[in-house]
């Protein structure tokens, strides 16, 4: 395959659903024994997924979800609470299902992968881990760019890969998207800064934890880097280049491979935020296939969904990635769908509608 | 056994729940891998559960939903957008298997039971109903007093009745309760403004969805009634009886029941909240068994649950009772009793904890 060939059939396929399903899925909600708009969000979940699938009777069989680990040079800078380590560490805990999202995928018959796609570590005896390392963490974005364009465009094109490689073998309904990278809010915040236009002061967040000066500390980076590199607001391979983690590509790969399927996807925290807001900017029509799982605790995420005007689903104070807020809502939104295929409506139950 | 056995002996086994395991719960999920609290809400949960069934590792394998319906002989005045038939109606619907609760609890593997403590009708070949009928709807309370206390009581033992039925032939880990009948929020705004002493205005909302004259009607009706009967806002019978309702008297005998057997108790919307009060009035002990399924849209809730100390779980926009957001909320819990057993800490995963 040429070099980027992926990466543009993938975005050339992506087209926005088909809208002309819109009324008669608004009617079928609506006639249901209940009053109108009387179950809320889960309304809103089950239409959404109706437009998505082009169906009114939208259903969730396959639930996959990719967690993209990588590390990052600026963890060098000081920027986490936790050693860098922590992010290969992690990863075998992930391999062996001691994580929590682990935990949340098997309670809710969630297929996990883990992909490697830019650790700083060797791994042994890893088999079930997705090989697909572009360098052993990006460059400290602080001094220089955080990779190069080649790496930033096959960064997108392993996530793909992966979508694709898992949905061939079986269809998948709905993709959750996790993360794990120590020093990654780090380059979440300066994305959502620099695409929204928001201050790096309301993108940026305390991560997993940090105290006070390293916060400051966290801030004047960002600040420093952004001043430096001048990413691009509209061009997500460029900032990705500058100021980027292969994570965050990888999650913009998968998002945009999902869309090019008609497949739901769900983004997690900030992070998975950021990587959905790249493939956004490369492809704006993936909107309406795209949910949010949680409210993050990272104020940066807030105003990255607003820009994509997309509402999280729960607000449950979380803030630790790896994909539990999108496991969540992935069985919320099975549930939505369930409802709309199951429940009776006012003519097949006898009920009298509204006077 | 003697009139008002059941109703004594079981509020006299209510205890609060062992506080002494607390500070080791807190320490369990501080040292799992992920940041201290970054699982959010997540983590009160499970550490509620622990608290609950006084275990390390709770868990939850049966889960019982539990539907009252009632009618309202308020709902003469016109109160409400829906006919009264409706109740009778709807409970054809659920036992048919057709309802949003219906496809909610088949989805989340939770068993119901109907009960039928008030209907306004004679059901025929309704094997799976449970007769707990005490009289075919409450009286007018904008004319007289709602029931008698006998019946008060009454319902309260057939709610506490149901609950320990179920609870004999299989022990419940989780109870939510939920409820149907038509003009139930003019009850339940009426005891919410009783007593947690707030404004008529700001306990009352649209109910199914009724109009701007009605919904000045229902507030009228409303403070012209409490105006009348005086009920006691610290005396749940006194309330019951004066402007209470069958399936409301009904909820809160479930809560006193599974508080009894420590067991942990999920809300629903303002109604299913409305017995949650007065069961908190009855016997103040069984808060912390309580969790709240739902933020719902009618504003009085959060009054209630404010009064009683309790935050919502999920906040979706919903309004529509029969138990949809304590089913929802049942789910969420249980994924958190999971995390609490099964993630691992970070000297099992070999994971460095922060610096």
């Amino acid at each position: 395959m040429e070099k980027n060939d992926l990466f543009l059939k993938t975005i050339n396929c992506i087209k926005e659903p088909d809208y002309s399903i819109k009324e008669e899925s608004r009617h079928k909600i609506d006639f249901k024994t209940k009053p109108v708009g009387s179950l809320g969000k889960l309304e809103d979940l089950a239409l959404q997924m109706c437009l998505i699938q082009n169906d009114l009777n939208p259903r969730i069989d396959k639930k996959l979800l990719l967690v993209f680990a990588g590390d990052h040079g600026i963890a060098y800078e000081g920027v986490s609470a936790f050693p860098s380590e922590v992010t290969s560490q992690m990863v075998y805990n992930f391999l062996n299902g001691g994580a929590a999202i682990n935990v949340l995928c098997r309670y809710y018959g969630i297929d996990i992968s883990v992909i490697d796609i830019g650790v700083n570590h060797n791994f042994e005896n890893a088999h079930e881990l997705i090989d697909k390392k572009i360098r052993k963490g990006t460059r400290n974005f602080a001094v220089e760019e955080a990779m190069t364009e080649d790496e930033a465009l096959r960064s997108i094109e392993a996530g793909m890969d992966v979508f694709f490689n898992n949905y061939n073998k079986s269809k998948v309904d709905i993709l959750g998207l996790g993360e794990m990278g120590i020093a990654n809010t780090t380059s979440a915040s300066a994305i959502i800064s620099t695409v929204t236009g928001i201050s790096v002061e309301n993108a940026t967040g305390r991560g997993t934890g940090i105290n006070d000066d390293i916060f400051k500390h966290k801030i004047n980076l960002i600040k420093k880097a952004c001043g430096i590199h001048k990413p691009d607001p509209k061009d997500g391979i460029d900032i990705l280049k500058k100021i980027g983690g292969y994570e965050i590509a990888g999650i913009a790969g998968a998002v945009l491979a999902a869309a090019s399927k008609k497949t739901a996807v769900v983004l997690d925290g900030v992070i998975s935020t950021a990587g959905g807001l790249i493939a956004y900017l490369i492809k704006p029509e993936i909107k309406d296939y795209l949910f949010s799982g949680h409210k993050s605790v990272e104020i940066g995420q807030k105003s990255a969904l607003d820009f994509m005007g997309i509402d999280a689903i729960i607000d449950f104070n979380m803030r630790l990635g790896e994909g539990t807020g999108a496991a969540i809502s992935m069985n919320i939104i099975d549930a939505a769908c369930h409802i709309m295929r199951e429940m009776a409506s006012f003519e097949e139950a006898g009920v009298s509608n509204k006077d």
